[in-house]
């Protein structure tokens, strides 16, 4: 049921607020963190804060990992992520983890060491510091899809029966891609023709 | 003419990919690294390279920054991105400056000292680390639309004559908000009515 975030820093607290806006209850997420100021400030927002370093399975265990249906690991180091990454897993073999790391060259360390999903930070930003230069528009929009609850939201969800045999470009929703059978189409493949149910799309959603 | 960058790790890197992808040629990139071996790549790769620190005016002054069409700010550390972006803005008072920084607090330091668009690292990774906890599929969405030239690629664009009078959803490319004599619509508001001549659009296109 609960969400364990390992690392309560800007990017902790980032990852929680997305979390929240998606629908996690705010009583299911446990967050790990060496910092007591850190943790105490968790826990009077309602999270449940175990002071600790979640790279030691001792402090991970008392997180109820082998429970948790979902782990993410914002550190600040990128060696602190690969000993995380590898702890979570010794304790959970199939809990899906989320995990950032800084340097495009440790992303693969990462996989390795059991991660499902990988953000590689500098190079995310590397690229929106590039399309800033030229199209400055595009740094807001790329915020505001990422931020949920407002204005326009990046959301992955299954086609509803209203929308089965509807063209991609029909809904309310602006359709970005539909996953189908493993694979995945863009908005504008032929190959997509009308939607079935089952179809995952991602989306904009105007709010 | 051209572009400064400053800093050749990942997240310069990155940032220069993207500026090639939209249309800045190589002969116009100018890079500063510290690193002499850092540099001896970029100049290899046919950009001007120049070993220093882009924090001091003397430095800064062999890339003849007066004269650049934008900055880059793309440190490692928040205090070298301010101090960097100091000198620029003192040796060039009116450059376009896009920069980055890890943590949250430090942005608007950036921007009190002379940046005009800046990335938060930790908060956009952060986002994304929650988002990719319920939406897998969103994150390879992100990372294709901030990777220009191939799959989907978010643009920023005037609208084009054979566009004006048409409808926000009827482009070819997916249309997500308008901007208008200042003010930036979302691709539903009932305002945009039809496309004017000089509206500034952010859609998504397909290759
Ligand atoms: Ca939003
Ligand atoms: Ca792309």
């Amino acid at each position: 049921q609960h969400v364990v975030v390992c690392g309560y820093g800007t990017k902790g607290r980032s990852a929680i607020r997305a979390l929240l806006a998606n629908g996690t209850d705010k009583e299911h997420v446990v967050v790990v963190d060496p910092s007591p100021t850190a943790i105490e400030e968790a826990n009077s927002l309602g999270f449940t804060g175990i002071v600790g370093d979640a790279g030691r399975a001792d402090v991970l265990r008392r997180t109820s990992i082998e429970k948790a249906r979902a782990v993410v690991v914002a550190a600040n180091r990128d060696d602190t992520a690969v000993l995380i990454t590898l702890t979570v897993r010794q304790l959970n073999p199939s809990v899906p983890i989320t995990a950032s790391v800084r340097e495009e060259e440790n992303a693969s360390l990462l996989r390795q060491s059991g991660a499902d999903s990988v953000i590689t930070s500098s190079s995310t930003s590397g690229r929106l510091l590039g399309l800033a230069t030229d199209s400055p528009r595009v740094v807001a929009v790329v915020e505001d899809l990422l931020t949920a609850g407002h204005g326009l939201d990046l959301v992955q969800r299954t086609v509803t029966s209203a929308e089965v045999g509807m063209g991609a470009r029909q809904l309310r929703d602006v359709v970005l891609s539909v996953t189908r059978g493993g694979r995945t189409l863009r908005f504008d493949d032929a190959a997509i023709g009308t939607l079935q149910s089952e179809d995952v799309l991602v989306v904009v959603r105007s709010n």
